[in-house]
């Protein structure tokens, strides 16, 4: 079968896993009856275990889907310790439901994967050595990929049924009580893991700082909470902002970045009141600071900024230009530490953030988003999951969801080293171009056709040409030439839910 | 069948509802399937109403379960709001499910009984006419009386299935971020209306206060809300302290306060980190000043106090005498106003408060309460709910729940006017004596003899003379001799749930 962004979905696994093909991005107004989770009461039990064999192996049993959250970062210590005892004690057949996979992740999964430990993974991404493990059909069953709204309703509608969670905290009182920002290694926000703690059977906090009873502000509540173990130490909250979140000294990519800035300000949402989200792509970060001035120019403050949150962000809070950060997870340790001072640095669940099947997320009210992308193509589909090469190196993470903006920019260079951005089709189909308007390049931008309102408004920019995206396509060609047509085998490795749940696009096993 | 506490229930009532007779005060550990709303997608969807009889007649239908909360207490404007379009529209058979029912809806729940309009009911408690109609066998269906906690179980386990809530705020969004601590019409805590908005399938908020997006705290979230209409005034906040929570002067009251202090700073509980609740009894609320100066005198501060909150226990809180107050509750404009400024006072939910059926309520930690009774007997059964006319005029409220305390005191005068509170047998038993500990009245004090440790710590506090709980009731009894018995029929005007969901006791329609 084909979906609406003519992507060839395989019939049989479509139908063996009760997929519908991506139809369009409006998820329209149905009624969804939620689930919710089977609950042991815990009247008088100590929840306090030293032991994390204990709380692994009290729990979790073959075939079981077990959960983690990414908020460490690469700096994550909890997902190799559980990991480690569950390979160590021969489970088989888990599925992998965290809310994402960070390199640091990767070779314990990889030998959990050889081992059967682990035979199905659902996540945000995966990058590096799994990445690559998984395009070759290191894993028994295709992977699912999910964006962080798309794995909210997921939660909440049953099609990810989580047994057990392992949640790392930086704080726990011995009932559970926990919260994010506080503590050594705090690292902000706990929006995705708020679904674990809210939808599984069974919930293991793992803390490295045990505080007095009661524990507030309490994000994960001792009523969700049935172990609390106590360990030497579980992460390193200096490597939350490494990875995907640098800053950026490129002069290629501040050009990017001014450009997308001025995209911001000539369009009709920038004016009192506006809401935002920058992302952490390289060139996105760097936007939080040209619109600083912009605001300071114009006199215009935002309502909100929302989404991943890095350290500039909180300096526009602090400095009155955003008058609230609607916080789903803290890029820096900078955003990370600041939330427990910053009352309306508020944190926020994934489902209140981007989840479709809700009364309502925060991306519903977003005037612009940035958001970067490894591929466009000249359909403005979006691809940030696979490499032109075809391998796995990428997360959907808030991608689907924040494209739903009024203004969705998309920034990216042209080309990147021999590697055309701007391509005829892209690899693999992330965000369809109907949720794309601008695409912002060095050497000037395209406007998605459907937007005639933006075409007025940017069409005389000073300095910045408007293109085609034709047109830019064929300036990267012209730089890096054509690529082979990659080869793949007939195998499917992974499925990318968009965040209705249908089926926009599948990776397959790479032929090499 | 008579349960456990040696009630007789009427087996074809218990059978019909599939009740359980109590059987202990130990709840044990269960596993619990949760159940969850079916919930309608609103992206995109203007959830601002003008029209409150829009959103009621949008969404009620003939037969269906409606609720509300009690924060305003008689200060509440919502119920009657609501409850007029609803009578007017001449719905049939509603089952009505507020947390609780004060005075002030008292008239239009008559009119809606005598109408047919509400033909069930479930709630903490009732008082005034309400409760004389219900008793002389007004309601068609038995009224449930549930404690919080029991509300908050019931709730969860979809025993109560809320269709659409009805919940006032006195701040919220155009999408249905919203608190209660905000704004000309604040009550505080939200606490009891958590478990609406979360559970119940529609929820409708109401307030006088329209503020900008996106709105926060956020106690109760915009994906949880379907409409928010505007009105013109939710509540009179001046009105929250009233009813049952007045402040005393009389000297009999005091010195039961004061004995009531004795007991807490003798007992083995009175140490540093120690945690309490002292509810909103007359006594009760006398009892926080003179914990005070003890507190001091000896150096010593509480982890946390617990319940309904009154400004006194504010007062603790920000001397430093108390680290945290986990909120439920407010029973005063004080209370209520203080909430948005001290990050202490923490919002709980009547679930995280009070649910056996959770992985741990606040409860379960409790080390003192004290607590009102309308009646307790000779097996220290406490009766909170009907006058010893056997007419209903009581709560269950916290008073269960709070009950599992490891000291719980009943604070009494030996008796009131006419009539004894010490009994021979309680006309409702509501808590039963085996979660009730010590009984102090201004003449003395019962310690329940299942407690030797606490006899050996109680006996010989000066000026507290220790007697058997005969021995006090014989002294009641002395005061204002025997009453005539009461004559009921044989129908059941209501049933009282223990907060595990048994039946402890039932009360008969009044013969007069």
């Amino acid at each position: 079968m084909e979906n609406s962004v003519k992507r060839e979905l395989p019939d049989e696994l479509m139908n063996k896993l009760d997929y519908k093909p991506f139809e369009t991005v409006d998820f329209g107004n149905p009624e969804i009856q939620r689930v919710a989770p089977k609950v042991r009461a815990t009247t008088g039990k100590n929840k306090l275990v030293d032991s994390l064999e204990k709380a692994v192996t009290d729990n979790v049993k073959d075939g079981m889907t077990i959960s983690f959250h990414h908020h460490f970062r690469e700096g994550d210590y909890v997902f190799n310790m559980v990991m480690r005892i569950i390979i160590d004690h021969g489970y088989k057949d888990l599925t992998l439901a965290p809310s994402s996979l960070t390199n640091t992740m990767n070779d314990i999964t990889i030998e959990a994967i050889e081992k059967g430990v682990v035979t199905n993974i659902t996540s945000s991404g995966m990058r590096g050595t799994l990445g690559d493990a998984v395009s070759h059909g290191a894993l028994e069953n295709p992977v699912i990929f999910r964006s962080h709204g798309g794995r909210a309703r997921a939660i909440e509608e049953g099609n990810i049924k989580i047994d057990v969670a392992f949640l790392g905290v930086p704080n726990s009182d011995e009932m559970g009580n926990a919260n994010g920002m506080d503590g050594e290694t705090a690292f902000g926000s706990l929006g995705y893991a708020l679904m674990d703690a809210k939808y599984a059977d069974k919930v293991v906090l793992i803390t490295d700082n045990i505080v007095d009873y009661p524990n507030t502000p309490a994000s994960i509540e001792q009523t969700q909470v049935d172990y609390v173990v106590k360990v030497d130490k579980v992460g390193d909250p200096d490597k939350i902002g490494s990875g995907a979140t640098r800053f950026t000294k490129d002069p290629k990519e501040l050009k990017i970045a001014q450009t997308v800035n001025n995209v911001i300000v000539h369009s009709p949402y920038f004016k009192d009141g506006f809401s935002f989200q920058t992302g952490s792509g390289g060139a996105a970060l760097a936007v939080t600071r040209f619109l600083r001035q912009s605001m300071i120019d114009n006199g215009i403050t935002a309502s909100f900024a929302l989404g991943g949150i890095t350290k500039p962000t909180i300096d526009l809070l602090e400095e009155g230009l955003v008058k609230k950060v609607m916080d789903v997870q803290d890029f820096d340790k900078g955003a990370a530490q600041s939330m427990k001072s910053n009352r309306d640095q508020q944190e926020i669940s994934a489902t209140w953030y981007a989840d479709p099947a809700n009364k309502g997320a925060m991306v519903d009210k977003l005037d612009v988003v940035i958001l970067s992308a490894l591929e466009i193509d000249t359909d403005y589909n979006v691809n940030v999951m696979s490499g032109s090469d075809g391998v796995i190196r990428g997360a959907v993470g808030g991608h689907q969801d924040a494209a739903t903006a009024k203004l969705t920019i998309i920034s990216v260079p042209l080309v990147r080293g021999r590697i055309a951005t701007v391509v005829p089709e892209v690899t693999t189909n992330v965000t369809p171009g109907d949720s794309v308007d601008v695409l912002v390049t060095e050497v000037g931008i395209a406007i998605n056709p459907k937007r005639q309102d933006l075409i007025d408004a940017l069409q005389d920019m000073p300095g910045v040409p408007v293109y085609t995206i034709e047109e830019l396509q064929q300036m990267a060609e012209a730089k890096v030439g054509k690529p082979e047509p990659l080869e793949y085998t007939d195998r499917t490795v992974a499925m990318v839910e968009y965040r209705d749940g249908t089926i926009i696009d599948t990776i397959k096993e790479i032929k090499d």
